[in-house]
């Protein structure tokens, strides 16, 4: 893949910690459209946890291939902010993604092949307008490096050099063990659901799944409806995930369950 | 009213319970925009109670009229993701409608009369693509319909057979009993008002309107400015609906109110 | 400024307290989009506390200039909707603002020098078509105003007579005293972090400038990186205001720091 490879669809996603109380979000899509009316905006999500790049990397992770190449994917999760911190660029299939060199885009593309570039700060100087806060890079950097890009005003090779990404707090990875996959649990969603980093393709092998998290046995089940109201069930979720729920209840909600547990699936048949 | 009177105009509305901390809502988004770059996407609202369609069909019941004729409102609160229930396709004045089967669109559209169609199974296969996940059906079927109906590619004809919807569990209605009107409070919103299902014309014999709600009388007023602070009042709000309110506090964290209180209407001048 | 000034870009921003619980901020959308397909909207924010135009002042004025000329700002706090309160015009260095005259605006536009003009009551009437409700002006005038304001269907000099907006509860402004400047915390954000209303200007004799808040000394650093996790410091923020940040912690939450402290910055060289 090289840089050549992004043709630019005016396009952005956002991904932030930013939060929905204050204008931070509406402000940064402002310095965007100061700069050009023309690309279309989508907001991922702003209520990140504060401070977790690993967390924004999951989920911008899941959802970047929704979107048509030349998008171009900002997420500012970014607690060395004012500090000496890069600015990546990254490519990836036809997709541009920007990020604080902090390990959120190690994780979003995890298992893909992305080249990276580091912001040039002449770039930084000029495309700031010379004005860079110690605070609040969304605004004065990713924003218009984004409508930059998103435009094709900005070619990707005029970013900055090559560069290797940092990569310093990586989210586990599951592995298997004596007949068994042993993961963790990534992060519970609104209704409570516990995400796994167990992907579908490790369960291959296995007749009939069952996960043991919390010391409880919880079978793999097609869907939520057959499990009963307060039981875990486990299903493949959407992203093509080990995802342990309570159909009636919130399974994050329940005694050592949550972010952390750990996960182990064996086959019930052999078990 | 027949499918012929549905004219796409580019525009989609989403009414979800994906909550806004993971980027469901930006996937489904992405999804629409991969098929067609050329619909609008408003939100109406994306935090609703987890898991009760009829208050989405409620809300959306008040919302839908204000779009244009020819948008596609798409609304995703269903419990029964990934089991056998059917998605439906509504069409009423020009507008058309998405959501599972789950009494949703009936209550969405109470008091008019849509057709509504059934999702054809093939046309499912074809749109998703063929990877329809059983936890996520608004990225891969409800997002690619939605994108389809918005531009014309898909004919609301070729959704798939005419339909009954089931309506398994509908707001309560007002009635009229004794020369008063009795109903519930339906919903809350965000600054603790009720809204009832008690509609402005059903108010319409009366001189001086009086609500009873948890052992109290509050007295229907024009404005809200025209209580005193804590004191409760009633007016006709902007959905033509009566609401209780404390102007200066949180009608809905008094003892007794809230959701499924019980409001009679009497007129007070015979009283 | 003259009302020539203003050349409509077909771009609408809103700020308001109505929650995203319910969908009344889509509902203003698809007002505006019923009258027009053609203006961009972008939310602000929506989470404003109820009833507080003077922070919905603050946050707007820290956002309208990173917006085009040609944007309406549409900025809807507003208690006393329903009772007489006139609905105002500001134009300023090319923006438009929208908002009830309850002091938002003043509070936006402190320090500049805008125009202001009174909704006509016969236009009221004929944008909302007749029908304004008592508790939703956001829906029945400011949609249809900002719609055509954003357009050029309503010339900004038709919408009423020059008006002088009322003032009721301004934010407090810093003052200098005795070689020190005093000034008040106005409003936390997500990350619990305190924003004064003390501008770096004020700061200019200062060698090392010390802020003192709740008893505590707190240096003022170039980011926040510099302190130590549970340590407070003090930096000139992203809107060239001083903001007091606990790096690892929320300033927000330690006892007696929070909106309305009091905040006094002295030079450390003379203390």
């Amino acid at each position: 893949m090289t840089t050549r490879d992004f043709s630019p669809a005016r396009l952005v996603t956002l991904t932030t910690d930013f939060g929905l109380e204050e204008p931070f979000v509406g402000i940064m899509k402002g310095r965007m459209l100061r700069r050009s009316p023309e690309p279309r905006v989508v907001d991922l999500t702003h209520l990140l946890p504060a401070h977790e790049p690993r967390l924004a990397g999951f989920w911008l992770g899941r959802a970047w291939r929704e979107f048509p190449p030349g998008t171009v994917h900002v997420a500012v999760v970014d607690p060395g902010v004012g500090t000496a911190r890069a600015i990546l660029l990254a490519l990836c299939d036809g997709h541009a993604f920007l990020a604080p060199d902090n390990g959120l885009l190690p994780e979003a593309l995890r298992g893909v092949s992305p080249s990276y570039r580091s912001l040039d700060p002449a770039l930084a100087e000029e495309i700031s307008g010379g004005r860079i806060s110690r605070t609040f890079h969304g605004r004065d950097l990713f924003a218009p490096l984004a409508a930059d890009l998103a435009v094709g005003r900005l070619p990707p090779g005029d970013f900055g050099p090559a560069a290797t990404p940092a990569d310093p707090s990586p989210l586990p990875l599951p592995r298997e063990a004596d007949g068994a996959v042993e993961g963790t649990v990534i992060v519970s969603d609104r209704f409570g659901n516990l995400i796994t980093n167990i992907g579908a393709g490790l369960l291959e092998g296995t007749t009939q799944p069952v996960a043991e998290i919390g010391g409880r046995q919880v079978p793999l089940l097609a869907t939520y409806g057959q499990g009963k109201d307060a039981d875990l069930v486990a299903v493949i979720n959407a992203f093509e995930l080990v995802e342990i729920a309570a159909p009636g209840a919130r399974a994050a909600d329940m005694p050592g369950l949550g972010p952390g547990a750990a996960v182990r699936i064996t086959d019930g048949i052999s078990a």
